[in-house]
């Protein structure tokens, strides 16, 4: 069965074992029988890996055939050597296809500061292109794990003016998980495919209309990676109408790419480093989204609260205090605070409540921590995780 | 020996065990034999607890001659109970000292939407009031625990013209540890004492001198306390001229009031929830401050570095990934990192170094972290600790 980046038509993809993880396949090809519109989002981290910058590069003209990604490797402050690495990557795959070399674009997960073994790559890149699939998707999105223990694939098919059209993506990631916050931020790497016919504005901004509300609204650690990378192709086999503006198809296929996203995204957090239990924050009537999202993010990212999860401690307190903290001004003497449907605090102090039916919604999953400022109408969420042991011990020997 | 608080003549502490932490000391007061000039700094958190906004009032007039000070409970988000529960300590303590309420400082710390036991609060003061001594500071320094494992206290003399001056110093904090960064955010709580004799405003600077570069340089959790709060007390005892503006006098003062500072905040963070090892995140070559303390800031808070950190793992593409993300301006590719004295990272990649080495100096302790942008002239550290499967423990079963 096709699924995940196969799942639209005249897409392929390959997973090869190519030395750079021992032991598993670590290396995937995705590719397009026909020339793609395509876009891509980047990290904001500074330290951009060699093959963010490549990709970004090949991007330019909106237009890619393939995408080369390597698990075990980030490829990222490794220099000029880096970029060659990268560069040299992308013209095997491209002269293995017999495509231009700007229509592949570059990805690389793992290790910091390490440089590509480019003979295992060399090795492997032939090896990929002969055994390129419609039904590859699966074992693609295997192939780009690095602390995941699931592939993360997901699929939509929406109806165009009669014409079935597809979105498929899969994604990696499971810590240095804190998509950044502007709409050009990306997440972890996220691949999207589609055989919807769009130009590449529009494919642009249903790309950061998806990552958005989504992989831009989850955090595992607040650690923003190297080399996160979102990337969407769109071949036009389904031989829908083309979208070249706003209406009515584009929402369709936004809300399409929305929803593979959203899928992804709560997979990627739900497999992310130790997690146990995830939770949804949302914090309601503050005076703008963007004072909302920031209280939101910093309650997702507070240790005690991240904690507290863990433990299904119903510790309201700690969830008003790392709204304190967050750099927005409000009334903390309004503050109502929710766990899922136990009303915990009220105008910013204790309320009697049950503590063994709090400690249950605290355990339940996925939770939900709901803070009312009652302060304006802006209302925005955040996913998070709980922090265990099992992060401490997957990061505090991740190279040993 | 007189130690910590009482280590300056003039001041007497005590301990009781009020019943709120059963089965030790949980209630401390310091009291000095004549009013004292007073400054006092106070957590940003916008969740102040009940006791802080009574101290703030309390301080208006620049003038205290007591603190009474509980654990087990923060009186935080306890709303008009809270207040008057705060008031109704002060006039107790005042009543049973024969002083003004306006004279005593109030401050708790332990759970937060827990209301103050009024009933053992009240029983408690008369007997803390019974027991003050000259000896009492470390027995104070002992009840205002929390998940502290060791209490801690600091003192240092100084001649001011002939005339040796004292200043002790008593802290607690272990979790919930990331003082503000402004001059005027405080920290965990932190009680000064000195028998010079100084005006308010100078006694405010010498406050705001001391903790900035102590205080404000260490983190635990990244999470700001309700609570947070130091208080200085100068009560003249000493005999020695009085201070009333800038000059050698008040250097040697402010020097004294950051030793002892500096001492108790190393105390504080090397006792930090679960923490096994300590390091100093140096940034230099930043082009301000600012920039550089940011940095500093999210390396030092980074849950991948704090992890590496544990793990003794010389990860430095950790540390070059959290300085990326910061949200200051610099060059990646002219970023040198040093752990200890092992050059790690030249010009934003990867530099040979034997790893047993550098991991040798990510195993020592205190350890050094290095990271210079070659980018401007300004330097700044902050103190980081590692984050273990303790911390994890510690704060996922506080309350049960």
């Amino acid at each position: 069965m096709s699924s995940g980046v196969t799942a639209a038509r005249g897409f392929r993809a390959a997973a090869v074992e190519a030395g750079i993880k021992p032991g598993r396949t670590d290396l995937a090809l995705l590719v397009s029988d026909r020339p793609c519109v395509a876009s891509g989002v980047f990290t904001m981290n500074l330290a951009k890996a060699a093959p963010v910058l490549v990709s970004a590069e090949h991007l330019r003209d909106g237009r890619a055939r393939a995408v080369i990604v390597n698990a075990g490797c980030a490829n990222a402050a490794t220099g000029r050597q880096g970029l060659a690495d990268a560069r040299e990557s992308a013209a095997l795959t491209a002269t293995a296809l017999g495509c231009p070399v700007r229509e592949v674009l570059v990805c690389s997960t793992g290790v910091i500061g390490v440089n590509l073994p480019m003979d295992k790559v060399r090795a492997a890149i032939p090896v990929a292109v002969s055994g390129l699939s419609s039904d590859g998707g699966a074992a693609a999105a295997r192939a780009i794990m690095t602390t995941d223990t699931k592939p993360k694939e997901s699929s939509r098919r929406v109806d165009l003016g009669g014409v079935t059209v597809t979105v498929g993506g899969m994604a990696k990631g499971a810590g240095m998980i804190a998509p950044n916050l502007a709409p050009l931020h990306a997440t972890m790497l996220a691949f999207f495919t589609t055989d919807a016919t769009i130009d590449r504005a529009m494919l642009d901004r249903a790309l950061i209309e998806a990552v958005g509300p989504t992989f831009n609204r989850i955090t595992v650690d607040s650690d923003t990676s190297t080399n996160d990378t979102a990337f969407a192709l769109a071949n036009g086999a389904s031989g829908a109408a083309p979208i070249n503006g706003p209406g009515p198809a584009y929402n369709v296929l936004r809300d399409a790419f929305r929803e593979v996203c959203r899928d992804l995204a709560l997979m990627m957090i739900r497999d992310g480093e130790g997690v146990q239990r995830i939770a949804e924050v949302v914090v309601k009537g503050a005076r703008s989204a963007e004072d909302a999202l920031r209280i939101a993010r910093t309650i997702a990212d507070s240790p005690l609260v991240t904690t507290a999860l863990h433990g299904g401690d119903p510790n309201w307190g700690r969830i008003l205090a790392a709204a304190g903290r967050a750099g927005v001004g409000f009334d903390i003497d309004k503050v109502d605070i929710h766990i899922g449907d136990v009303f915990v605090c009220q105008a910013g102090g204790a309320r009697a409540y049950d503590e063994a039916v709090a400690h249950e919604a605290m355990l339940k999953d996925p939770g939900r921590l709901i803070v009312d400022l009652h302060d304006g109408e802006a209302t925005e969420f955040m996913w998070m995780c709980d922090l265990t042991r099992a992060y401490v011990d997957i990061n505090a020997h991740y190279r040993t």
